[in-house]
């Protein structure tokens, strides 16, 4: 199971097009997705067209709609069984591999039940196996340290001091935890000498960095979405001997936080490390009878469009610059998160001149590629004021506009997804289908009843569940909350 | 063929889920539509990424990409063979119903040739039959008279004398002659003592009204796309009596016209009316053997989502709001040219504050449906300078707001359009696919080499076609001109 979070019909032509741009491909040159489109999705959730990604996975996990910010639990609020669990409840081996904290909430509605997509410290802990199904996970590779260590370490988003990164290995039998691309890399030259799993890697205190910033930033020492896959299918696929097989979600997670920043640039190199992601699963899938591969999104972002125009009282070109989204080297958070740096930098205040000489040629230029900025643009960043969560579509509307593209929202919107799918069983995946029909026909495939599961689970939630809670704390940032 | 002109997939999204919303059905209710998803189809252009209409129709017509502009002619400007005229050398009965001017580009590219889409006048010509294959059609309906009167006439479109309706019967063997609803009525209750094809009826002189304006306003007396389409089965199904059977194309022409606006009113009543088009035509094919039905859009328009942010310091609400949609009773075009009349009243100058009056009482509240203006929408349009074409995304943009809809742009989007078919033959149109493919299908399933036609047309191209002709003339005002 493939997840492109807030990847929506636009998203996908617009990747073909720069991935058909910077690969000099000819116009017909297709990619992975194109070659198995099978249909589309309807997203609503259960109490809006619009949905979030709680919501959206869910469908995908419990086959169910629920409502937007459930994690693993249905309408009521109670928990469902996942088509996670239920392949584990067979003897298959169970991981994912995402870019987003894997407390985030796409991961979250295969692997944990919480009646609020924000409570990713409990999330954390039924990860790890602390609820009434023990450790359902073999493999778990993202980011989102944050919520595994105490609060006592600098940078925790916990509010308590458990430790879970010790929990996990010491009451759960987590056999590898890894937090860094050499002990990684060390660790898979190794892995035919002693196998890992159950295996954790947590790359990043919070989100992995984008594609666009791992590739062009030094600092930035991560495996790719490609990387972890392959691993990931490697490892599953090789301890998984007794023919019993193995489920696997992999999510390329930020695809739709770059939309949520209007960013058009971290969207594009997002969607392309999913593409080739895809392909590489794509010939797994070729290559082994008996696998089923499913893509899809939860919900659209940005209301992203390949057409944009500014002045209303011309007729609009038809015309989109890839080349300006090619000269981008770098995310507008990573920009944002330089420009703060610098207005706030230990010992020094920077004069106006000075912010300016910095935004042109760090941000605009360098950073965006863009080269011909207006005073106006050169004003609002250098402004010593400039509020991040404001620099961001600021920039991505600064680019976006040049390239010809158009957003209408910071948010998600409902339009039906696009529905991808290869292998075995997937007969039923055609036309247009409700999301849920994608966790449904995954249990036919499986032959699993998730109720069964769900039984399970809510015969138990008085020890594990909290139904009621409707306060929790949290020290994620408003810009880490909800919503990506 | 069926065409659904600029029509994206968050149209098909918004047109579902305001078609559940009026008819009170359950959120799993589908439209006819929905059932018959068969993939996605790659709308660009030979010149850009974003096609328009003419291109996007000649990709069906002649299965060939072409530069936007073109009607029924290559990349290089010279005349293609059309899959109507392929049907037509079979022995065939050929037609097309449409709601815009029937010389617009989508019909046009199916019954023309001409190197620029604003060259209506010697479209109008060609489609009676004025040049080297002469008349190709027994069907012709929709709006756009002022090409077919003389300039002598008031109204016409044309800078020549020619009155093309005149020369229709008496050099090109078109036998009926209808333009407005009382004698369609009689015609269509007659019709089985005489047969009338071949059959024109142009029922406007410009393009016909929008399908919520039919409705609402008295004054519009014109056949519904429906009402023009059963008609059009009954007379070619019975009139192909020999076993030749017929080539229709059926196009929601005004869709796009909606979308053009930002008008989320006419573009959705438009929408439903093609549904149930298609749901018409979608039971003769499951009645009529060896028939096939393709629907599918040229291009998106407007750049149109169902999710908006108007103020980028709130998170978006995730809501979306039919009841807005449905408390409006006209389309901005509609109420834009009320607006004009009574801002240019003859003998009467309104006072501000009866422009205000006017404006909220008549335009906002009876014609939106808005009935909490804000004083900046009120003063907006009741200056009296105000702008007709400004005043119509003006218009639009304020009630899209309030349903919570976003739009980037007036003029089309280069996303990937749904792709619906049902009936014989179809089987080759899954996936994703170029849209050039759909023309290579009909032509597969008709068994015809379009390259015949393209030779016979080429060879007599010197006695009718107008190659270098870059400079042409028209009557058409800016907003008629080009981009619908």
């Amino acid at each position: 199971m493939m997840v492109s979070d807030g990847f929506g019909p636009a998203s996908q032509t617009y990747g073909r097009s720069f991935y058909q741009y910077r690969g000099k491909f000819p116009e017909d040159k297709l990619t992975s997705l194109d070659k198995i489109l099978v249909g589309t999705s309807r997203t609503r959730s259960s109490d809006s067209l619009v949905s979030d990604s709680a919501a959206g996975a869910t469908a995908f996990s419990c086959a169910m709609k629920t409502y937007n910010g459930a994690i693993g639990v249905d309408p009521t609020g109670n928990p469902c069984g996942t088509i996670l669990e239920a392949a584990k409840d067979l003897g298959m081996l169970t991981g994912f591999v995402v870019t987003s904290r894997v407390t985030h909430a796409t991961p979250a509605s295969f692997s944990a039940h919480v009646i609020h997509r924000d409570m990713e410290a409990d999330i954390a802990a039924q990860q790890i196996g602390n609820y009434s199904l023990t450790r359902q996970l073999d493999l778990m590779l993202g980011g989102g340290r944050c919520f595994f260590l105490p609060n006592t370490t600098q940078g925790s988003c916990r509010t308590d001091d458990r430790d879970l990164i010790k929990e996990a290995q010491e009451l759960y039998g987590w056999k590898t935890y890894v937090e860094n691309k050499s002990d990684w890399e060390a660790l898979l030259a190794d892995y035919k000498s002693e196998q890992p799993l159950p295996l954790m890697g947590l790359f990043n205190m919070d989100h992995m960095n984008y594609e666009i910033d791992r590739i062009n930033q030094e600092e930035v020492q991560e495996p790719s979405l490609l990387d972890m896959t392959k691993a990931a299918l490697k490892l599953l696929d090789s301890q998984s001997a007794t023919n019993q097989g193995f489920f696997l979600m992999i999510e390329g997670s930020r695809i739709d936080m770059g939309a949520h920043n209007n960013d058009p640039v971290a969207h594009a190199h997002e969607i392309l490390a999913y593409h080739q992601t895809v392909e590489f699963v794509q010939k797994y899938v070729a290559d082994h009878l008996d696998t089923m591969l499913i893509s899809t999104s939860d919900h659209e972002t940005g209301g992203f469009t390949l057409g944009y125009q500014e002045d209303p009282d011309t007729y609009p070109d038809y015309l989109w610059k890839p080349e300006v989204i090619d000269r981008a080297k770098a995310s507008t958070e990573m920009l944002a998160s330089q420009l703060q740096a610098y207005n706030t930098q230990a010992g020094k205040t920077p004069t106006q001149k000075e912010r300016e000489q910095f935004v042109k040629t760090q941000i605009l230029d360098q950073g965006l590629g863009i080269t011909d900025p207006t005073p106006e643009e050169i004003a609002y960043l250098a402004n010593k004021d400039v509020d991040y969560l404001k620099a961001l579509p600021f920039m991505g509307h600064a680019i976006s506009r040049r390239a010809g593209l158009g957003w209408t929202t910071l948010g998600h919107t409902g339009v039906d997804v696009n529905l991808y799918a290869g292998g075995d069983g997937i007969s039923k995946l055609s036309g247009n289908v409700e999301n849920t029909k994608i966790g449904e026909v995954m249990s036919d495939y499986l032959k699993v009843d998730l109720s069964y599961i769900t039984r399970k689970l809510q015969k138990t939630a008085n020890e594990w569940f909290k139904p009621k809670e409707k306060q929790f704390t949290t020290r994620l940032t408003r810009h880490q909350q909800s919503g990506n």
